[in-house]
């Protein structure tokens, strides 16, 4: 090795010679050279590099520049300098730049039309309105918003979302008792890091997101199926179970709303056995042929726990989402959540408060609600001429719905349906994998997310997909 | 309870006649106002209501208004109706709002001055570069930056900081595998459930923050102390661990750099065991004496996991961090992390990208690195002045100072110090519980937390707390 040197900077000139025009200092400039040659393999390990003297002469600047950009690459273990040895390139120095792998398997050909629920339409984002949040929340934010913050979240949006369920929800809490979250997902890590210990067994409807149970599970929740009809969750059947995981407002997704009686039994239940009810109110603003009902906290806010974000209402990529608790489990929640707010930014909830007590999110909330209602009826309208054997279940709310299908056919349906480019999924997607299959075949068709241009064609394959009645 | 009931509007009456002049759709006053009844106690459980006819009369209503009210409650579950018996006020309802409940402790008292290491200057941050950036990247984003967005966070963010990690801190990546999180905690947590499963043995420094150690033990991780003088941590003591931690560019707290041959040395043994060295490089732009050294990640992509954030630079609240992962990682890290972008936020990731590649991240740091190189100028002065007999150890960087003290004084100069109202923390509140308490005796001092007007009373206070020479 000792024979393999670069006594010049001839083997870097060019390069160098070029980018010691660019911007940067001379040092910066010759350091990332070096560092470049290196990576490259041009400089090998072990290489000695030329005197400084000498480099600094045939590059027309100061040696002690040279000198510099050495110790610095010494420093960092780009190159090794000692006694009697000259400066060489270090040994350690993986030669080649990393290049990301190409993944060998092809990707799936994108579809052409995309009802699988959850999002609403990216475009309608209320850029203009939230930038204008941003700028007054910002503006008039104290300066501890930068500092660490309460590990509950900002004061100034538990304020703004106690007052907001209140009259919306019907919610009844303080604002001490809310805490915030970076959406459901992330709640549902919380309770089951705080509630699993009680008892490791819940209840949660025999449909629902996949998604949701493996968190649980994955928090040493064992989940046990209620079955679900037209009027929500069967809560009768509640045995032996630490919690009780619901959605009220709209079953999700098989669209029934809980029925009020099964909404006083429920608190019922919890009240006498100390369990607990985990209500997912993840689109309870947005019901088309009536006010929303309620939510069931509102009947015992001690044993009721309400989860809420803005993902259905304004954007999933806010990560801002809430929980509204009872009084004995606010410290453990913020215990598990952490000392400080880890999680969603002090900047955009500031900003989301302001978007509430602004009225814009009031406005926000109006104005999807009469685009995805609109969308709900064409929907509609579109099957009840071109597929009317095909019905339409659960109430008219939310940004999906449910079409049933004759038994048994819900996986043609399914497949016919990626033949016509949609992306659509079927109920049976999302049953408990512990409840029996019993034939209950459906679609769950997300309207909200296509953009305008494209629903029209998105539903015209969804009526080409479907069985002939 | 059956002649508990209220057969005219008279109980409620003065409140919802006043109600009802106030804004909102009646149906919704009155239904506001029955909640409000039910949960004050003044309308107790089981209490029968009027007839709707009678009350609308009485309030000069329509029927209908009345009658909706009724069935929404009910279907709420605040009212029941049963075919005879009329509509009452539900058993279930817990008839008190919840109050909050005041905490007996009485609170420590806050002290006046805070030098506890961790947070730069909340009044510092650059309120209105950030919202340009932010108007700039809200107005310029695609459509599907309101969408669910890669795993990995958004691409902008990942090519600026690919581009400004290799230009400020050398490190040598492609945006493919940089995974954005919400902070160095993130960061920690992700890689425990990746990498534990190797070892759950990983060496960490003998003195580091105990959050992060905790941090590690919930994933799973046993830590080892290695220990650390004043090259940073001894390497050579490394054994059968799986992963190391380290911050080499100034040690957490101890504030040394890392050694040259120790950042080989790390590198090798990673390449011989197949070990991970876990890169926090959470304060590397600020150095006050010559240019920051840079990353060992440098040396090599594939061995090297580089942690960073915000949270030094900007502020602990806009909750953005970064991962520089190997190729092989990638994968397993996006897979621990969620199938979607569930923690920081878009639109911040997005103001970040811009604020990079605008160059206002460049001028802020900038301006940051002459405060607190002012400040920690201060802090020596004064310490010369008016303590000479305490030393400043570590590197002129970061934003903490370690004061070497007399051994055995530690504990009685921090309390001295909380008795002139000023917060401090000493080293010991660092070292891991397996290190022995070696006698080294030293003050950990965050000089970039207080806001200007405060840092002279501040020196001042820590100056009176010392131990005299």
């Amino acid at each position: 090795m000792a024979d393999s040197w670069v006594n010049s900077a001839e083997s870097l000139g060019a390069d160098l010679h070029l980018e010691l025009t660019g911007p940067g200092s001379r040092r910066a400039v010759l350091m990332r050279a070096l560092r470049g040659a290196v990576r490259s393999g041009q400089l090998a390990p072990g290489t000695r590099l030329p005197p400084y003297r000498s480099l600094a002469a045939d590059l027309g600047i100061a040696r002690n520049t040279v000198a510099d950009a050495y110790a610095e690459l010494v420093a960092e273990g780009w190159l090794t300098a000692r006694q009697g040895s000259g400066t060489r390139v270090a040994q350690q120095v993986a030669p080649v730049a990393p290049v990301r792998r190409q993944r060998t398997q092809p990707r799936a050909s994108r579809p052409t039309y995309d009802l699988v629920q959850g999002q609403p339409d990216p475009s309608a984002f209320p850029r203009g309105a939230w930038l204008a949040s941003a700028r007054r929340a910002l503006t008039a934010a104290p300066h501890d918003a930068f500092g660490p913050g309460d590990p509950r979240g900002r004061a100034e949006l538990r304020e703004a979302l106690a007052g907001y369920l209140a009259r919306v929800r019907g919610v009844r809490t303080v604002p001490g008792r809310i805490v915030l979250c970076s959406g459901a997902a992330h709640a549902l890590r919380l309770m089951s890091a705080v509630a699993s210990g009680r008892s490791g067994r819940w209840a949660v409807e025999s449909h629902g997101l996949p998604f949701h149970r493996g968190l649980l599970a994955e928090g040493g929740v064992r989940t046990v199926p209620l079955p679900v009809d037209e009027h929500g969750a069967r809560v009768d059947g509640l045995g032996a179970v630490g919690a009780v995981l619901l959605t009220p407002a709209h079953q999700f997704p098989t669209g029934g709303p809980l029925h009020p009686e099964r909404r006083t039994a429920v608190v019922d239940w919890a009240r006498s056995t100390g369990g607990l009810v985990l209500e997912d109110d993840y689109d309870g603003e947005f019901r088309y042929d009536r006010q929303p009902v309620g939510a069931v906290q509102s009947l015992d806010p001690d044993r009721v726990v309400l989860m809420g974000s803005v993902s259905k209402s304004l954007s999933p990529t806010l990560r801002i989402g809430w929980m509204v608790l009872p009084e004995q489990l606010v410290d453990d929640v913020v215990a598990a959540k952490g000392e400080r707010e880890q999680w969603s930014s002090a900047t955009e909830q500031l900003t989301l408060a302001d978007f509430i007590t602004s009225g814009a999110y009031d406005r926000h909330v109006r104005k999807m609600r009469q685009r995805h209602r609109r969308r709900r009826d064409q929907l509609v309208s579109a099957l009840a001429e071109r597929a009317p054997q095909v019905r339409v279940t659960g109430i008219a709310a939310g940004l999906h719905a449910v079409l049933e299908l004759p038994p048994g056919t819900e996986r043609a349906v399914v497949k016919a349906a990626a033949w016509q480019g949609l992306a659509v999924e079927g109920l049976d997607d999302y049953r408990h994998p512990e409840f029996p299959a019993e034939g209950r075949d459906g679609l769950v068709v997300g309207y909200a997310t296509p953009p305008e241009r494209s629903y029209a064609g998105a539903l015209d394959a969804l009526c080409r997909a479907l069985p002939p009645g």
